[in-house]
C-alpha cells in the first residue's frame, strides 16, 4: 500500500483530462507517461511526459497500469501487448468490449492481470463492480437501462418543447451531448455495446453483438410523443435484456435496444435530458435502480479514477489478482431472435376515412392473432384520411410485422409508426 | 479459492432465514453452525446445528466469518470475540454498528479481518461497498435518502388515500412493515442510525449520534401533505448529511433525520411506499441515485449474502485482508447543531380571523429576520379562525423556534406544524 501505483494514459481527451486533473488530489498513483495523437495541441492539462507512442507506455516495465481513454478499436494491439506485459487494464472503451471483450478478458485470465471498465457503461454510475460484489448473491431475469444519455436528450426536449426529432439532434450537438456524425447515438448502436456489456456480466454468458436487435429514434415524432403522453407513457429509448425461453423451451436471452413506450408509472419514464439509469432485477434483490449522469468529463473520471483506486488497493497483495473482477464465463448466450419476441405494440395508423376501415384493421389483427387493448381515433385530417392509434395486446413480433405488410399492399391503411410498449 | 468458506450465522429471524435459503445454491460456502434463542421454534429452514450459545460459534475455531442477523446491542460482546478470535463479520445490525462501530472498527484494523455491512443501509441496495469502490475518487458534499420505509410506506399512503397517520400506521402494522412498538421507525431512530453510518463513509469521519437531530412523522397530517402537495411539494422524511461550515467558518457536517417538503421535481419525491433510495452528490461522479428494497427478507438476504462472497472472493489471498473495506479514519466530524443550521420552513398557522392578524405574522417574521417566500390564506373556518400556510426563505433554525415561541406568548397565533423544505 505504500509504493506508488504506476500508471500509462493512452488519450487525453475530455475523459483523459478529468482523470490527469483527479488523479493530482491522490499521492499514491504516479501518471509515468501519457500517449496521445497531437503532441503540439493544447490542453487544460500539464504532462511532462507525453509521447505519440502506445508502444513506450505498454511496453514500459514501469508500468503497473494502463488506463485506456482513447475509444476506438484501434487501441485493441496495445491493449493486448499491454495484457501480455502483465498490465492491468482500465478502459472506457464499451465498443472494444462489446467486440472483443471475450479474447481480452480471456487474454487477461490467462496473464493474471484484470480488465476494469465501469466508465464504460453509464458514465459515473457505479454498476459493473456493485453486479460482481454486493449484488453477487444474485440471479437475474433481467436489467433494462437508458444508457444514451444524448437520445434521452433529445426525446426529452421533443416531448417537453413539442420540437422535431432534427430541431432537437442540432441542439443537443451545439450543448455538446450529440457529436457531428450522430449515427453512434441515434441508431443506437452506443447503447448496444452497453447492453451487451451489461448482459454479459448480469448473466455469466458471452454475447453475440450481431444477434441484438437494435433501432435507434429517427423515426419517433412529437406526434408520437403527444399520442403516448395521452394513452399515460413516455417514450423512451431502452436497452434491455431479460432471461426466458425460446420457441424449444431452452433457456435464452433476449437482448435489444429500441424506443419503447413507457408507462408514466414506471420509474425509467421519470428519467429525463441526459442522464442515465439502470434498472435490475433477480432473486433475492428484488428490483434496484441506478440513476446518474452517463456521460461528460467528470462523472466518467469518477468511474476510471475508481477503476484505479480499486487496482490499486488490491494490487499491494501478494497474488495480485482481484477475484470478483476476473471474467470467469466463457459460454455463449443462446440469444433470442427478435422475431420470436413478444411485445404489446403502439402502432400510429393512417387510413382513408372510408366505411369499413376500421373494420379492416380489426380483421388483420384477428387472422394475425393480435389482440388490441385500445384504439383511438380523433375525427379527421383536413385530406380526409384519419389518424387511429392502436395499442395491441402481447403478440409476436413476426405477426405484427406480417400484418404491417399486408397493410402496405393495401391503398387504405398505411402503419406510419410502429413501437413496442414496455 | 477452492477451500469453503465456513460461517455461523447469529440469528434465525426473517433475515436469517433468508440467508440459509439462499446460501444453499453456493457450493462453496459452508454453514457450520447458527446461534438462536429458541432451539426449538418452527422454521422454514432446516438447520442440523443449531446452538443457543452464540459463544459456540464466535469461539469455534473452523468458523472464518460470522454472520450477525439478530439485531439488537446485545450482540456487541459475542461480536467483539468474534474479531479477536480473527473472524470476520458480516452484520446487518444498523443500531450496533452507528453505536459502537467506532470500537468495533478499530478492534477489527488491529485483527487484521474486516467488517462488511452492506444490509444496515437502505437493505437491499449496494451503496456500502459501491462508495468504498467504484466511488472511491469522489470528495462528497452531500447525502441524503429516504431510508426508512414504514414511514415512506405511512407517508404515501396518508397522501394517496387522505387517511390519518393512525390509520396508516395501522396497515402498516397488518402489513408488517411496522413493528407493534412503532417508535424505531417513526420518531427516525431507525433512519438516524442509517444516516450516521453513511456519513461515516461518505466523509470518512467519526460520527456522534448524539449529536444527529432527529424527528419523526408523528405531528404529520394528511391536511400538511395535501397543503404541501398545491405548493408542488411532497412530504418526506429525509436522513440527511453535507459538508458545510459552522459559525466560525470550520468544516463541519450537517447531519439529520426529520420531514421535508420535496419538491415534486426532486427525485426523492418519486420513491413510494417501502422503497428506499440513497442519493450522493460529489465530485468528479455530480449526482448519483440508488433505488431499491430498504428491507424484507430477500433484498436484504442480498446484500448479506453479497458481503459473504466478496469476502470469499477475497479471502483466499494470503494477506486475507480487504484493504478498501477496512475502515481508516478515526477522528471525529465536527457535528454543527441543528439550532445553527438554515432551511426554508412551511408552517402550518391557526390564527384568529381579526384584523391586523397577518401584519402580526408579518411583523415577527420582520422582527426575527424571516423572509416569506409563500403565504396562503383560503377562506375561513367555522369557528372563525382561519388557516394559513407560511413557506419562508431560508432562515436560522433558531430563529423560526423563537418566532413560533413568541406567537405561542399570544392568543392570536398558533404555529400547528413547522415543516422544513428541501
Amino acid at each position: 500500500m505504500d509504493e506508488k501505483l504506476k500508471i500509462g494514459i493512452v488519450g487525453l481527451g475530455t475523459v483523459g483530462q478529468g482523470v490527469v486533473k483527479v488523479l493530482s488530489k491522490f499521492d499514491d498513483i504516479e501518471i509515468v507517461a501519457v500517449a496521445v495523437k497531437n503532441l503540439t495541441k493544447k490542453r487544460d492539462v500539464q504532462i511532462s511526459n507525453l509521447t505519440s507512442d502506445i508502444y513506450e507506455l505498454v511496453n514500459n516495465p514501469e508500468i503497473d497500469v494502463i488506463v485506456e481513454v482513447a475509444g476506438g478499436l484501434g487501441v485493441y494491439e496495445y491493449l493486448r501487448t499491454a495484457i501480455l506485459n502483465k498490465k492491468h487494464i482500465v478502459t472506457a472503451n464499451k465498443e472494444l468490449l462489446a467486440r472483443y471483450g471475450s479474447e481480452l478478458f480471456d487474454l487477461a485470465r490467462q496473464n493474471n492481470v484484470v480488465i476494469m471498465y465501469e466508465a464504460a457503461v453509464a458514465g459515473g454510475i457505479p454498476i459493473i463492480y456493485p453486479i460482481k460484489t454486493s449484488l453477487s448473491a444474485n440471479s437475474f431475469v433481467g436489467v433494462a437501462g437508458i444508457l444514451n444519455g444524448t437520445t434521452n436528450y433529445i426525446l426529452t426536449k421533443m416531448e417537453e418543447e413539442n420540437l422535431s426529432y432534427e430541431d432537437c439532434l442540432l441542439k443537443a450537438q451545439q450543448l455538446g451531448y450529440a457529436e457531428t456524425d450522430p449515427v453512434g447515438d441515434v441508431e443506437g448502436y452506443d447503447a448496444m455495446y452497453k447492453i451487451a456489456i451489461l448482459s454479459n456480466i448480469v448473466f455469466n454468458k458471452r454475447i453475440d453483438l450481431s444477434k441484438i436487435y437494435h433501432e435507434g429514434i429517427t423515426n419517433i415524432s412529437s406526434l408520437d410523443l403527444k399520442l403516448a403522453d395521452e394513452f399515460g407513457y413516455k417514450i423512451k429509448l431502452v436497452a434491455m435484456a431479460k432471461k426466458m425461453s425460446d420457441l424449444s423451451g431452452n433457456d435464452c436471452l433476449d437482448i435489444r435496444v429500441h424506443p419503447v413506450l413507457v408507462s408514466k408509472d414506471e420509474s425509467l419514464a421519470d428519467i429525463k435530458n441526459a442522464t442515465n439509469a439502470v434498472k435490475l432485477k433477480g432473486f433475492p434483490v428484488g428490483e434496484v435502480m441506478f440513476v446518474g449522469a452517463g456521460a461528460g468529463e467528470f462523472p466518467t473520471t469518477s468511474s476510471v479514477v475508481g477503476d484505479i483506486l480499486t487496482i490499486k488497493s488490491e494490487i499491494s497483495k501478494q497474488d495480485k489478482v482481484l477475484p470478483m473482477t476476473v471474467c470467469h464465463h466463457t459460454d455463449y448466450a443462446n440469444q433470442i431472435h427478435i422475431d420470436d419476441t413478444q411485445n404489446c405494440y403502439y402502432l400510429r395508423i393512417n387510413a382513408s376515412n372510408t366505411p369499413g376501415t376500421i373494420g379492416k384493421i380489426g380483421l388483420a389483427c384477428g387472422k394475425f392473432n393480435i389482440n388490441l387493448s385500445c384504439i383511438l381515433q380523433k375525427g379527421v385530417n383536413e385530406d380526409r384520411s384519419a389518424t387511429i392509434i392502436v395499442i395491441t395486446e402481447e403478440c409476436f413480433e413476426r405477426d405484427i410485422n406480417n400484418m404491417i405488410k399486408e397493410f402496405e399492399e393495401t391503398s387504405e391503411v398505411r402503419v406510419l409508426n410502429r413501437i413496442r410498449v414496455m
